[in-house]
């Protein structure tokens, strides 16, 4: 029995120097490009921080993570550019049913975009890791530097295994995972997607992942929101947008009738870009009861919600009360889930809202990174944390979210007791985040 | 992102004619060699037909194998040759605490052995296959054509699936055979060895389940019934004779006192050649109440019994009674069970009869080939059958085995009727054959 191993390949492995997490800047969120369209059309002076925040403090990401290999990533990521391939992709795909939903001025500026610097200490354990400069470079950090950390920490959990160990753990999520599958593949009408690039294990798991829902749920996978695995698998790239935009217009905000109005400012300037199923509203980052409560009729005839911190059965009924009260139908409507979501989650909450709205779930932690109960020997730092890069400042203001469970809330005390001041904490609560 | 293809291992794969099943004559169980070493020296002028037997009637394997590729695989088994490495790793290695347990003789015989010719038709659906000629070669098909004809099933059961199904076939195998490993650990003074290379799904899951036991049981796993796994993972090769011998030797008896002498004299003939941990009693060839009601006193001397084909306790129980009346103490001998495990019965039997008596386990069918609830798609093809190669004739004299389970007989039915004239039914009872 003759073993034929390849020299070349052999060689390369034990002499390379990085294996790079990010090699396109297409890995990211869908979403991340929407908003910066319209960042770079209507703030293209403002500029915005990002900062990494681990919620899970018990976690020392600096113990477990080496700082050089952090900055060898980092640093490899603002070496990548879009490529042709990407750039023709860019242009000439149909996003959600739109053709050249990137205007030509956007794509001349993605042609030459580069992750810009970034500052980087270790503090108490813990990595402070910032983004400073124009919002329309610094937003592009959020997901990559995200990724970035999270598979590290998964590489120094595995470092010196086995490589049959190492069998044992990827047979044993790819079981899991696919038993997950077989159960939603139950539920006729799932509409569901990835959402999980953030928060993953680290990039192949995660295409593995998406195989897997593209495998087992045929059309019920609506699609995933990392736009190069959708490229990659001619899969529809998912997403809208997110708490930065409120947050940052919230920072800007010169009195407390201009920090009111953010939320529905933000979905007007969208309007002015997207329409038809981008038209979703992301109602929690001052708190979802105020947000429906002081909301114009107008924002009743957007297309769908996307409840991202209330529990989700309370989260969805709340807004079709609302809409009932506005005369809306919500079978014409849309509730986008995508909090703490799992098999259990998903199901009840799909049976709970069967018939009555549409609806589609944005599946993440639990998808691309879930590896409970299939280490060979039990290792705590191959569970997923609560990792998040928000903005913290915007032109030098302090910037804040609420959400519906103040666990998940971001930014300084006092910005923080401020917004609930004008915001009100009607329905603000505290739960556990669970991920 | 540059995608390396070696493009020579592509070609090679799509381009090749066979993958071949058998590639080293070690490929079969120790006790084969063990075996033929006595049968060379006491018996070399017997000839004796071996006979596939497929005890799982409802599946046409004729319908499930093509022809032509087991032909080409049996005669791909005939090209093999012991290397030059092998017969050194033979002639060298310490089997059962001894060195040369091999005689130069038989070291010779062995250097120019090739498997004989094959006769093969097909009957009904089913494949009729025999090896006859002289029992000395004859004999070394057992295991290969067993191998063969489960492999060949295996891949028709296979063939066409997607990339992705596979992956998550074997995910799931391997899943399940580590949450198998990991209850066994919990075993203290478990020992146990791999007897399943005859049923096995094929020759690379059970390398794969060999070593997974090594990784997960450490000491307790006492080594393999494979030689080449044992040569190859630096494991004891584990086996000592099967019931072949009394099978021909009671083909041979020219009256019914021949006959019923057969069993001890297989035990005598051993003796010349082998001892220790290697004086293990098969005794249900024709019945174990029959054997031990009939046994002279010295057989209570040998170090162990291997009860194969009653319940493990209730077997157990038998052969820890018989050497009580025997004057011996349980606590110095040995018990090898090795029909019908899984973990259930493992830890059943373990727990049964732990601190009484020495014991080890031969774990055949349910490591090496345990597939159920695997396939993405249900797939009765995957199943483990009940298939056997058997003594059917020798010097022209039909063979037969009792067994303690009518349902585990093979023979002619009148043999069968003739032998239980002789040996009597006691404790000879019809339970379905669990495999």
């Amino acid at each position: 029995m003759t073993t034929q191993t390849d020299i070349a390949k052999r060689v390369y492995d034990h002499t390379w120097k990085l294996d790079p997490i990010i090699r396109s800047l297409l890995d990211t969120d869908f979403y991340k490009l929407l908003m910066l369209q319209m960042i770079k059309g209507l703030y293209p002076d403002v500029d915005a921080t990002f900062t990494l925040v681990n919620r899970t403090m018990n976690i020392r990401l600096a113990d477990e993570i080496d700082e050089t290999e952090l900055r060898e990533q980092l640093d490899h990521a603002r070496t990548v550019r879009l490529s042709k391939k990407e750039m023709i992709w860019l242009a000439g795909n149909t996003f959600y049913g739109r053709r050249q939903i990137f205007g030509p001025d956007f794509l001349r500026f993605l042609e030459d975009f580069q992750l810009p610097e970034y500052e980087l200490r270790k503090e108490d354990g813990q990595y402070i890791l910032n983004f400073a400069g124009p919002w329309t470079h610094t937003t592009m950090w959020e997901i990559p530097a995200l990724a970035i950390v999270n598979e590290l920490r998964s590489r120094a959990a595995l470092r010196g295994w086995g490589r049959f160990e190492l069998d044992v753990l990827y047979a044993r999520a790819k079981a899991k995972l696919w038993s997950k599958v077989e159960r939603l593949a139950a539920l006729p009408d799932l509409k569901i997607s990835d959402f999980g690039t953030r928060r993953r294990h680290s990039f192949l798991w995660q295409r593995w992942c998406v195989e897997a829902l593209k495998e087992g749920l045929g059309d019920a996978l609506i699609g995933t929101s990392n736009v190069l695995l959708a490229m990659d698998n001619d899969l529809e790239a998912i997403g809208t947008n997110a708490h930065e935009l409120p947050m940052v217009l919230g920072a800007l905000a010169r009195t407390d009738d201009e920090l009111r109005e953010a939320p529905y400012r933000v979905l007007q300037d969208w309007q002015k870009y997207y329409g038809g199923n981008l038209l979703v509203v992301l109602p929690d980052a001052f708190g979802t009861a105020s947000f429906l409560r002081d909301a114009p009729d107008w924002v009743a005839d957007w297309t769908g919600f996307r409840p991202d911190s209330a529990p989700p059965i309370e989260g969805g009924e709340q807004i079709i009360n609302w809409w009932r009260a506005k005369g809306k139908d919500p079978h014409d409507k849309l509730l986008v889930f995508s909090d703490a979501l799992d098999v259990d989650t998903i199901e009840q909450t799909y049976r709970h809202f069967e018939g009555r709205v549409r609806m589609s779930f944005g599946w993440g932690t639990n998808l691309t990174n879930d590896f409970r109960d299939c280490a060979p020997k039990p290792n705590a730092a191959l569970k997923a944390i609560s990792l998040v890069c928000k903005v913290s400042e915007a032109n030098g203001r302090p910037a804040a979210k609420l959400a519906d469970n103040l666990n998940k809330a971001t930014g300084h005390p006092d910005t923080i007791a401020h917004y609930l001041r004008v915001f009100g904490n009607e329905g603000v609560g505290k739960r556990e985040v669970v991920i």
